[in-house]
């Protein structure tokens, strides 16, 4: 893929991942220009003009790398530490949010995120340079059928909790002394009912004021946090 | 202003704030067309091409409204119920930042917002229409001199807290039964020096990952969140 953007750039040439090339804008200045010319990884500068045209958005710096690979979820469970904290995002279809989520997930210290194979965004592109670099150490399992995935989390003592406005529990009263896969819809439409079905509980976050809908990565990182601060 | 975006445009009107009028893309199908006709608001349908050409990412509907109008510090203070829970942002220059704060803000029932005037993003048509219609209901104070604004915020009993990486107090043990004010900086600097100074304290979200920054809207949600839990 390419990479574009000042920090994801930077912080995937510093997490040592496989870099094909650097291009730099002609005149781009930061300490990473001498960090490539050092690790002798292959780069050159392009004139303003051409770049610019080839790369919107990309703040002076794209990368050409490895696409994003995706762990299974069977060798997931069978890692040591053993997971307790799991994300499973239901029909999230903007990258900005997966990219935002992703940066979220691995600054807290969750264990890893479960997005489904259709009518879902993958790990792209603007996904990877939203997260900031995140991409680069964050687990993303891209499963066929969340429901499951599900089924074979709870096998695994994992308790799945979907996030819904009318859900009956406040998410800060929820048992968090077990393992935990917290499930997120998509803002228009919450969690599809298949999968709401399959969740043991639903929790809320109280919300107070006229407008209802919180952003869902928002949502995600409240609840995730609040599951962290208690344990 | 121009506000563009399905939500923000339908959260506005249904907000029945003054909309001098709506422009809807010619074949845009939504309930608040109807909703428009039957209340007299003035609007008219245009070409899709002229539309596209006028209003980029407008989702087929825009409102010509007026602009966000902030509210005065000392008003706030003086109004009832007394407010208890205010966030601060020093140097937020991105308006999709601002415009997810203050959704967050609306939505988890925070007080209002202090914003200062210079170095700062305003409460412009992108903020808003991120905000998804939040900004008809969100308070925002905009003041010359955020240590001045700190100063009087302590002298109606507010404890002010800075959000930084290395705070020494962890957010989620915070006392929160006294009014508090919290801090956010921007992403790539954090606070600044004078703010920070006049901070009662810092706190911060204990960070678990490889990359140690996160998302400055994320990040005030997740601390006002557990405040609002805890309280």
């Amino acid at each position: 893929m390419i990479l574009k953007g000042k920090n994801a750039c930077k912080e995937t040439i510093l997490a040592k991942r496989p870099v094909e090339k650097v291009i730099f804008r002609k005149g781009f200045s930061d300490d990473i220009v001498s960090y490539v010319k050092e690790n002798k990884i292959p780069y050159s500068f392009m004139d303003e003009h051409k770049f610019d045209n080839l790369y919107k958005h990309a703040q002076g710096i794209v990368i050409y790398t490895d696409d994003y690979k995706y762990y299974s979820l069977n060798e997931l469970l069978l890692s040591e530490p053993k997971p307790t904290l799991v994300a499973i995002l239901d029909s999230i279809t903007d990258p900005e949010n997966l990219g935002n989520i992703m940066r979220t997930v691995e600054t807290l210290g969750a264990d890893f995120i479960i997005i489904p194979k259709s009518k879902s965004v993958s790990v792209n592109e603007t996904a990877c340079k939203v997260s900031c670099g995140a991409f680069n150490y964050v687990k993303v399992v891209e499963v066929s059928n969340l429901s499951n995935a599900i089924k074979i989390l709870k096998e695994n003592g994992f308790w799945v909790a979907g996030a819904d406005m009318d859900g009956e529990i406040d998410y800060s009263k929820m048992d968090v002394s077990v393992p935990l896969a917290i499930v997120i819809g998509s803002e228009g439409y919450g969690i599809s009912r298949l999968v709401r079905e399959n969740c043991d509980y639903l929790i809320r976050i109280p919300m107070k004021g006229k407008i209802n809908s919180m952003n869902a990565s928002v949502s995600l990182a409240i609840i995730l946090a609040n599951i962290i601060s208690r344990r």
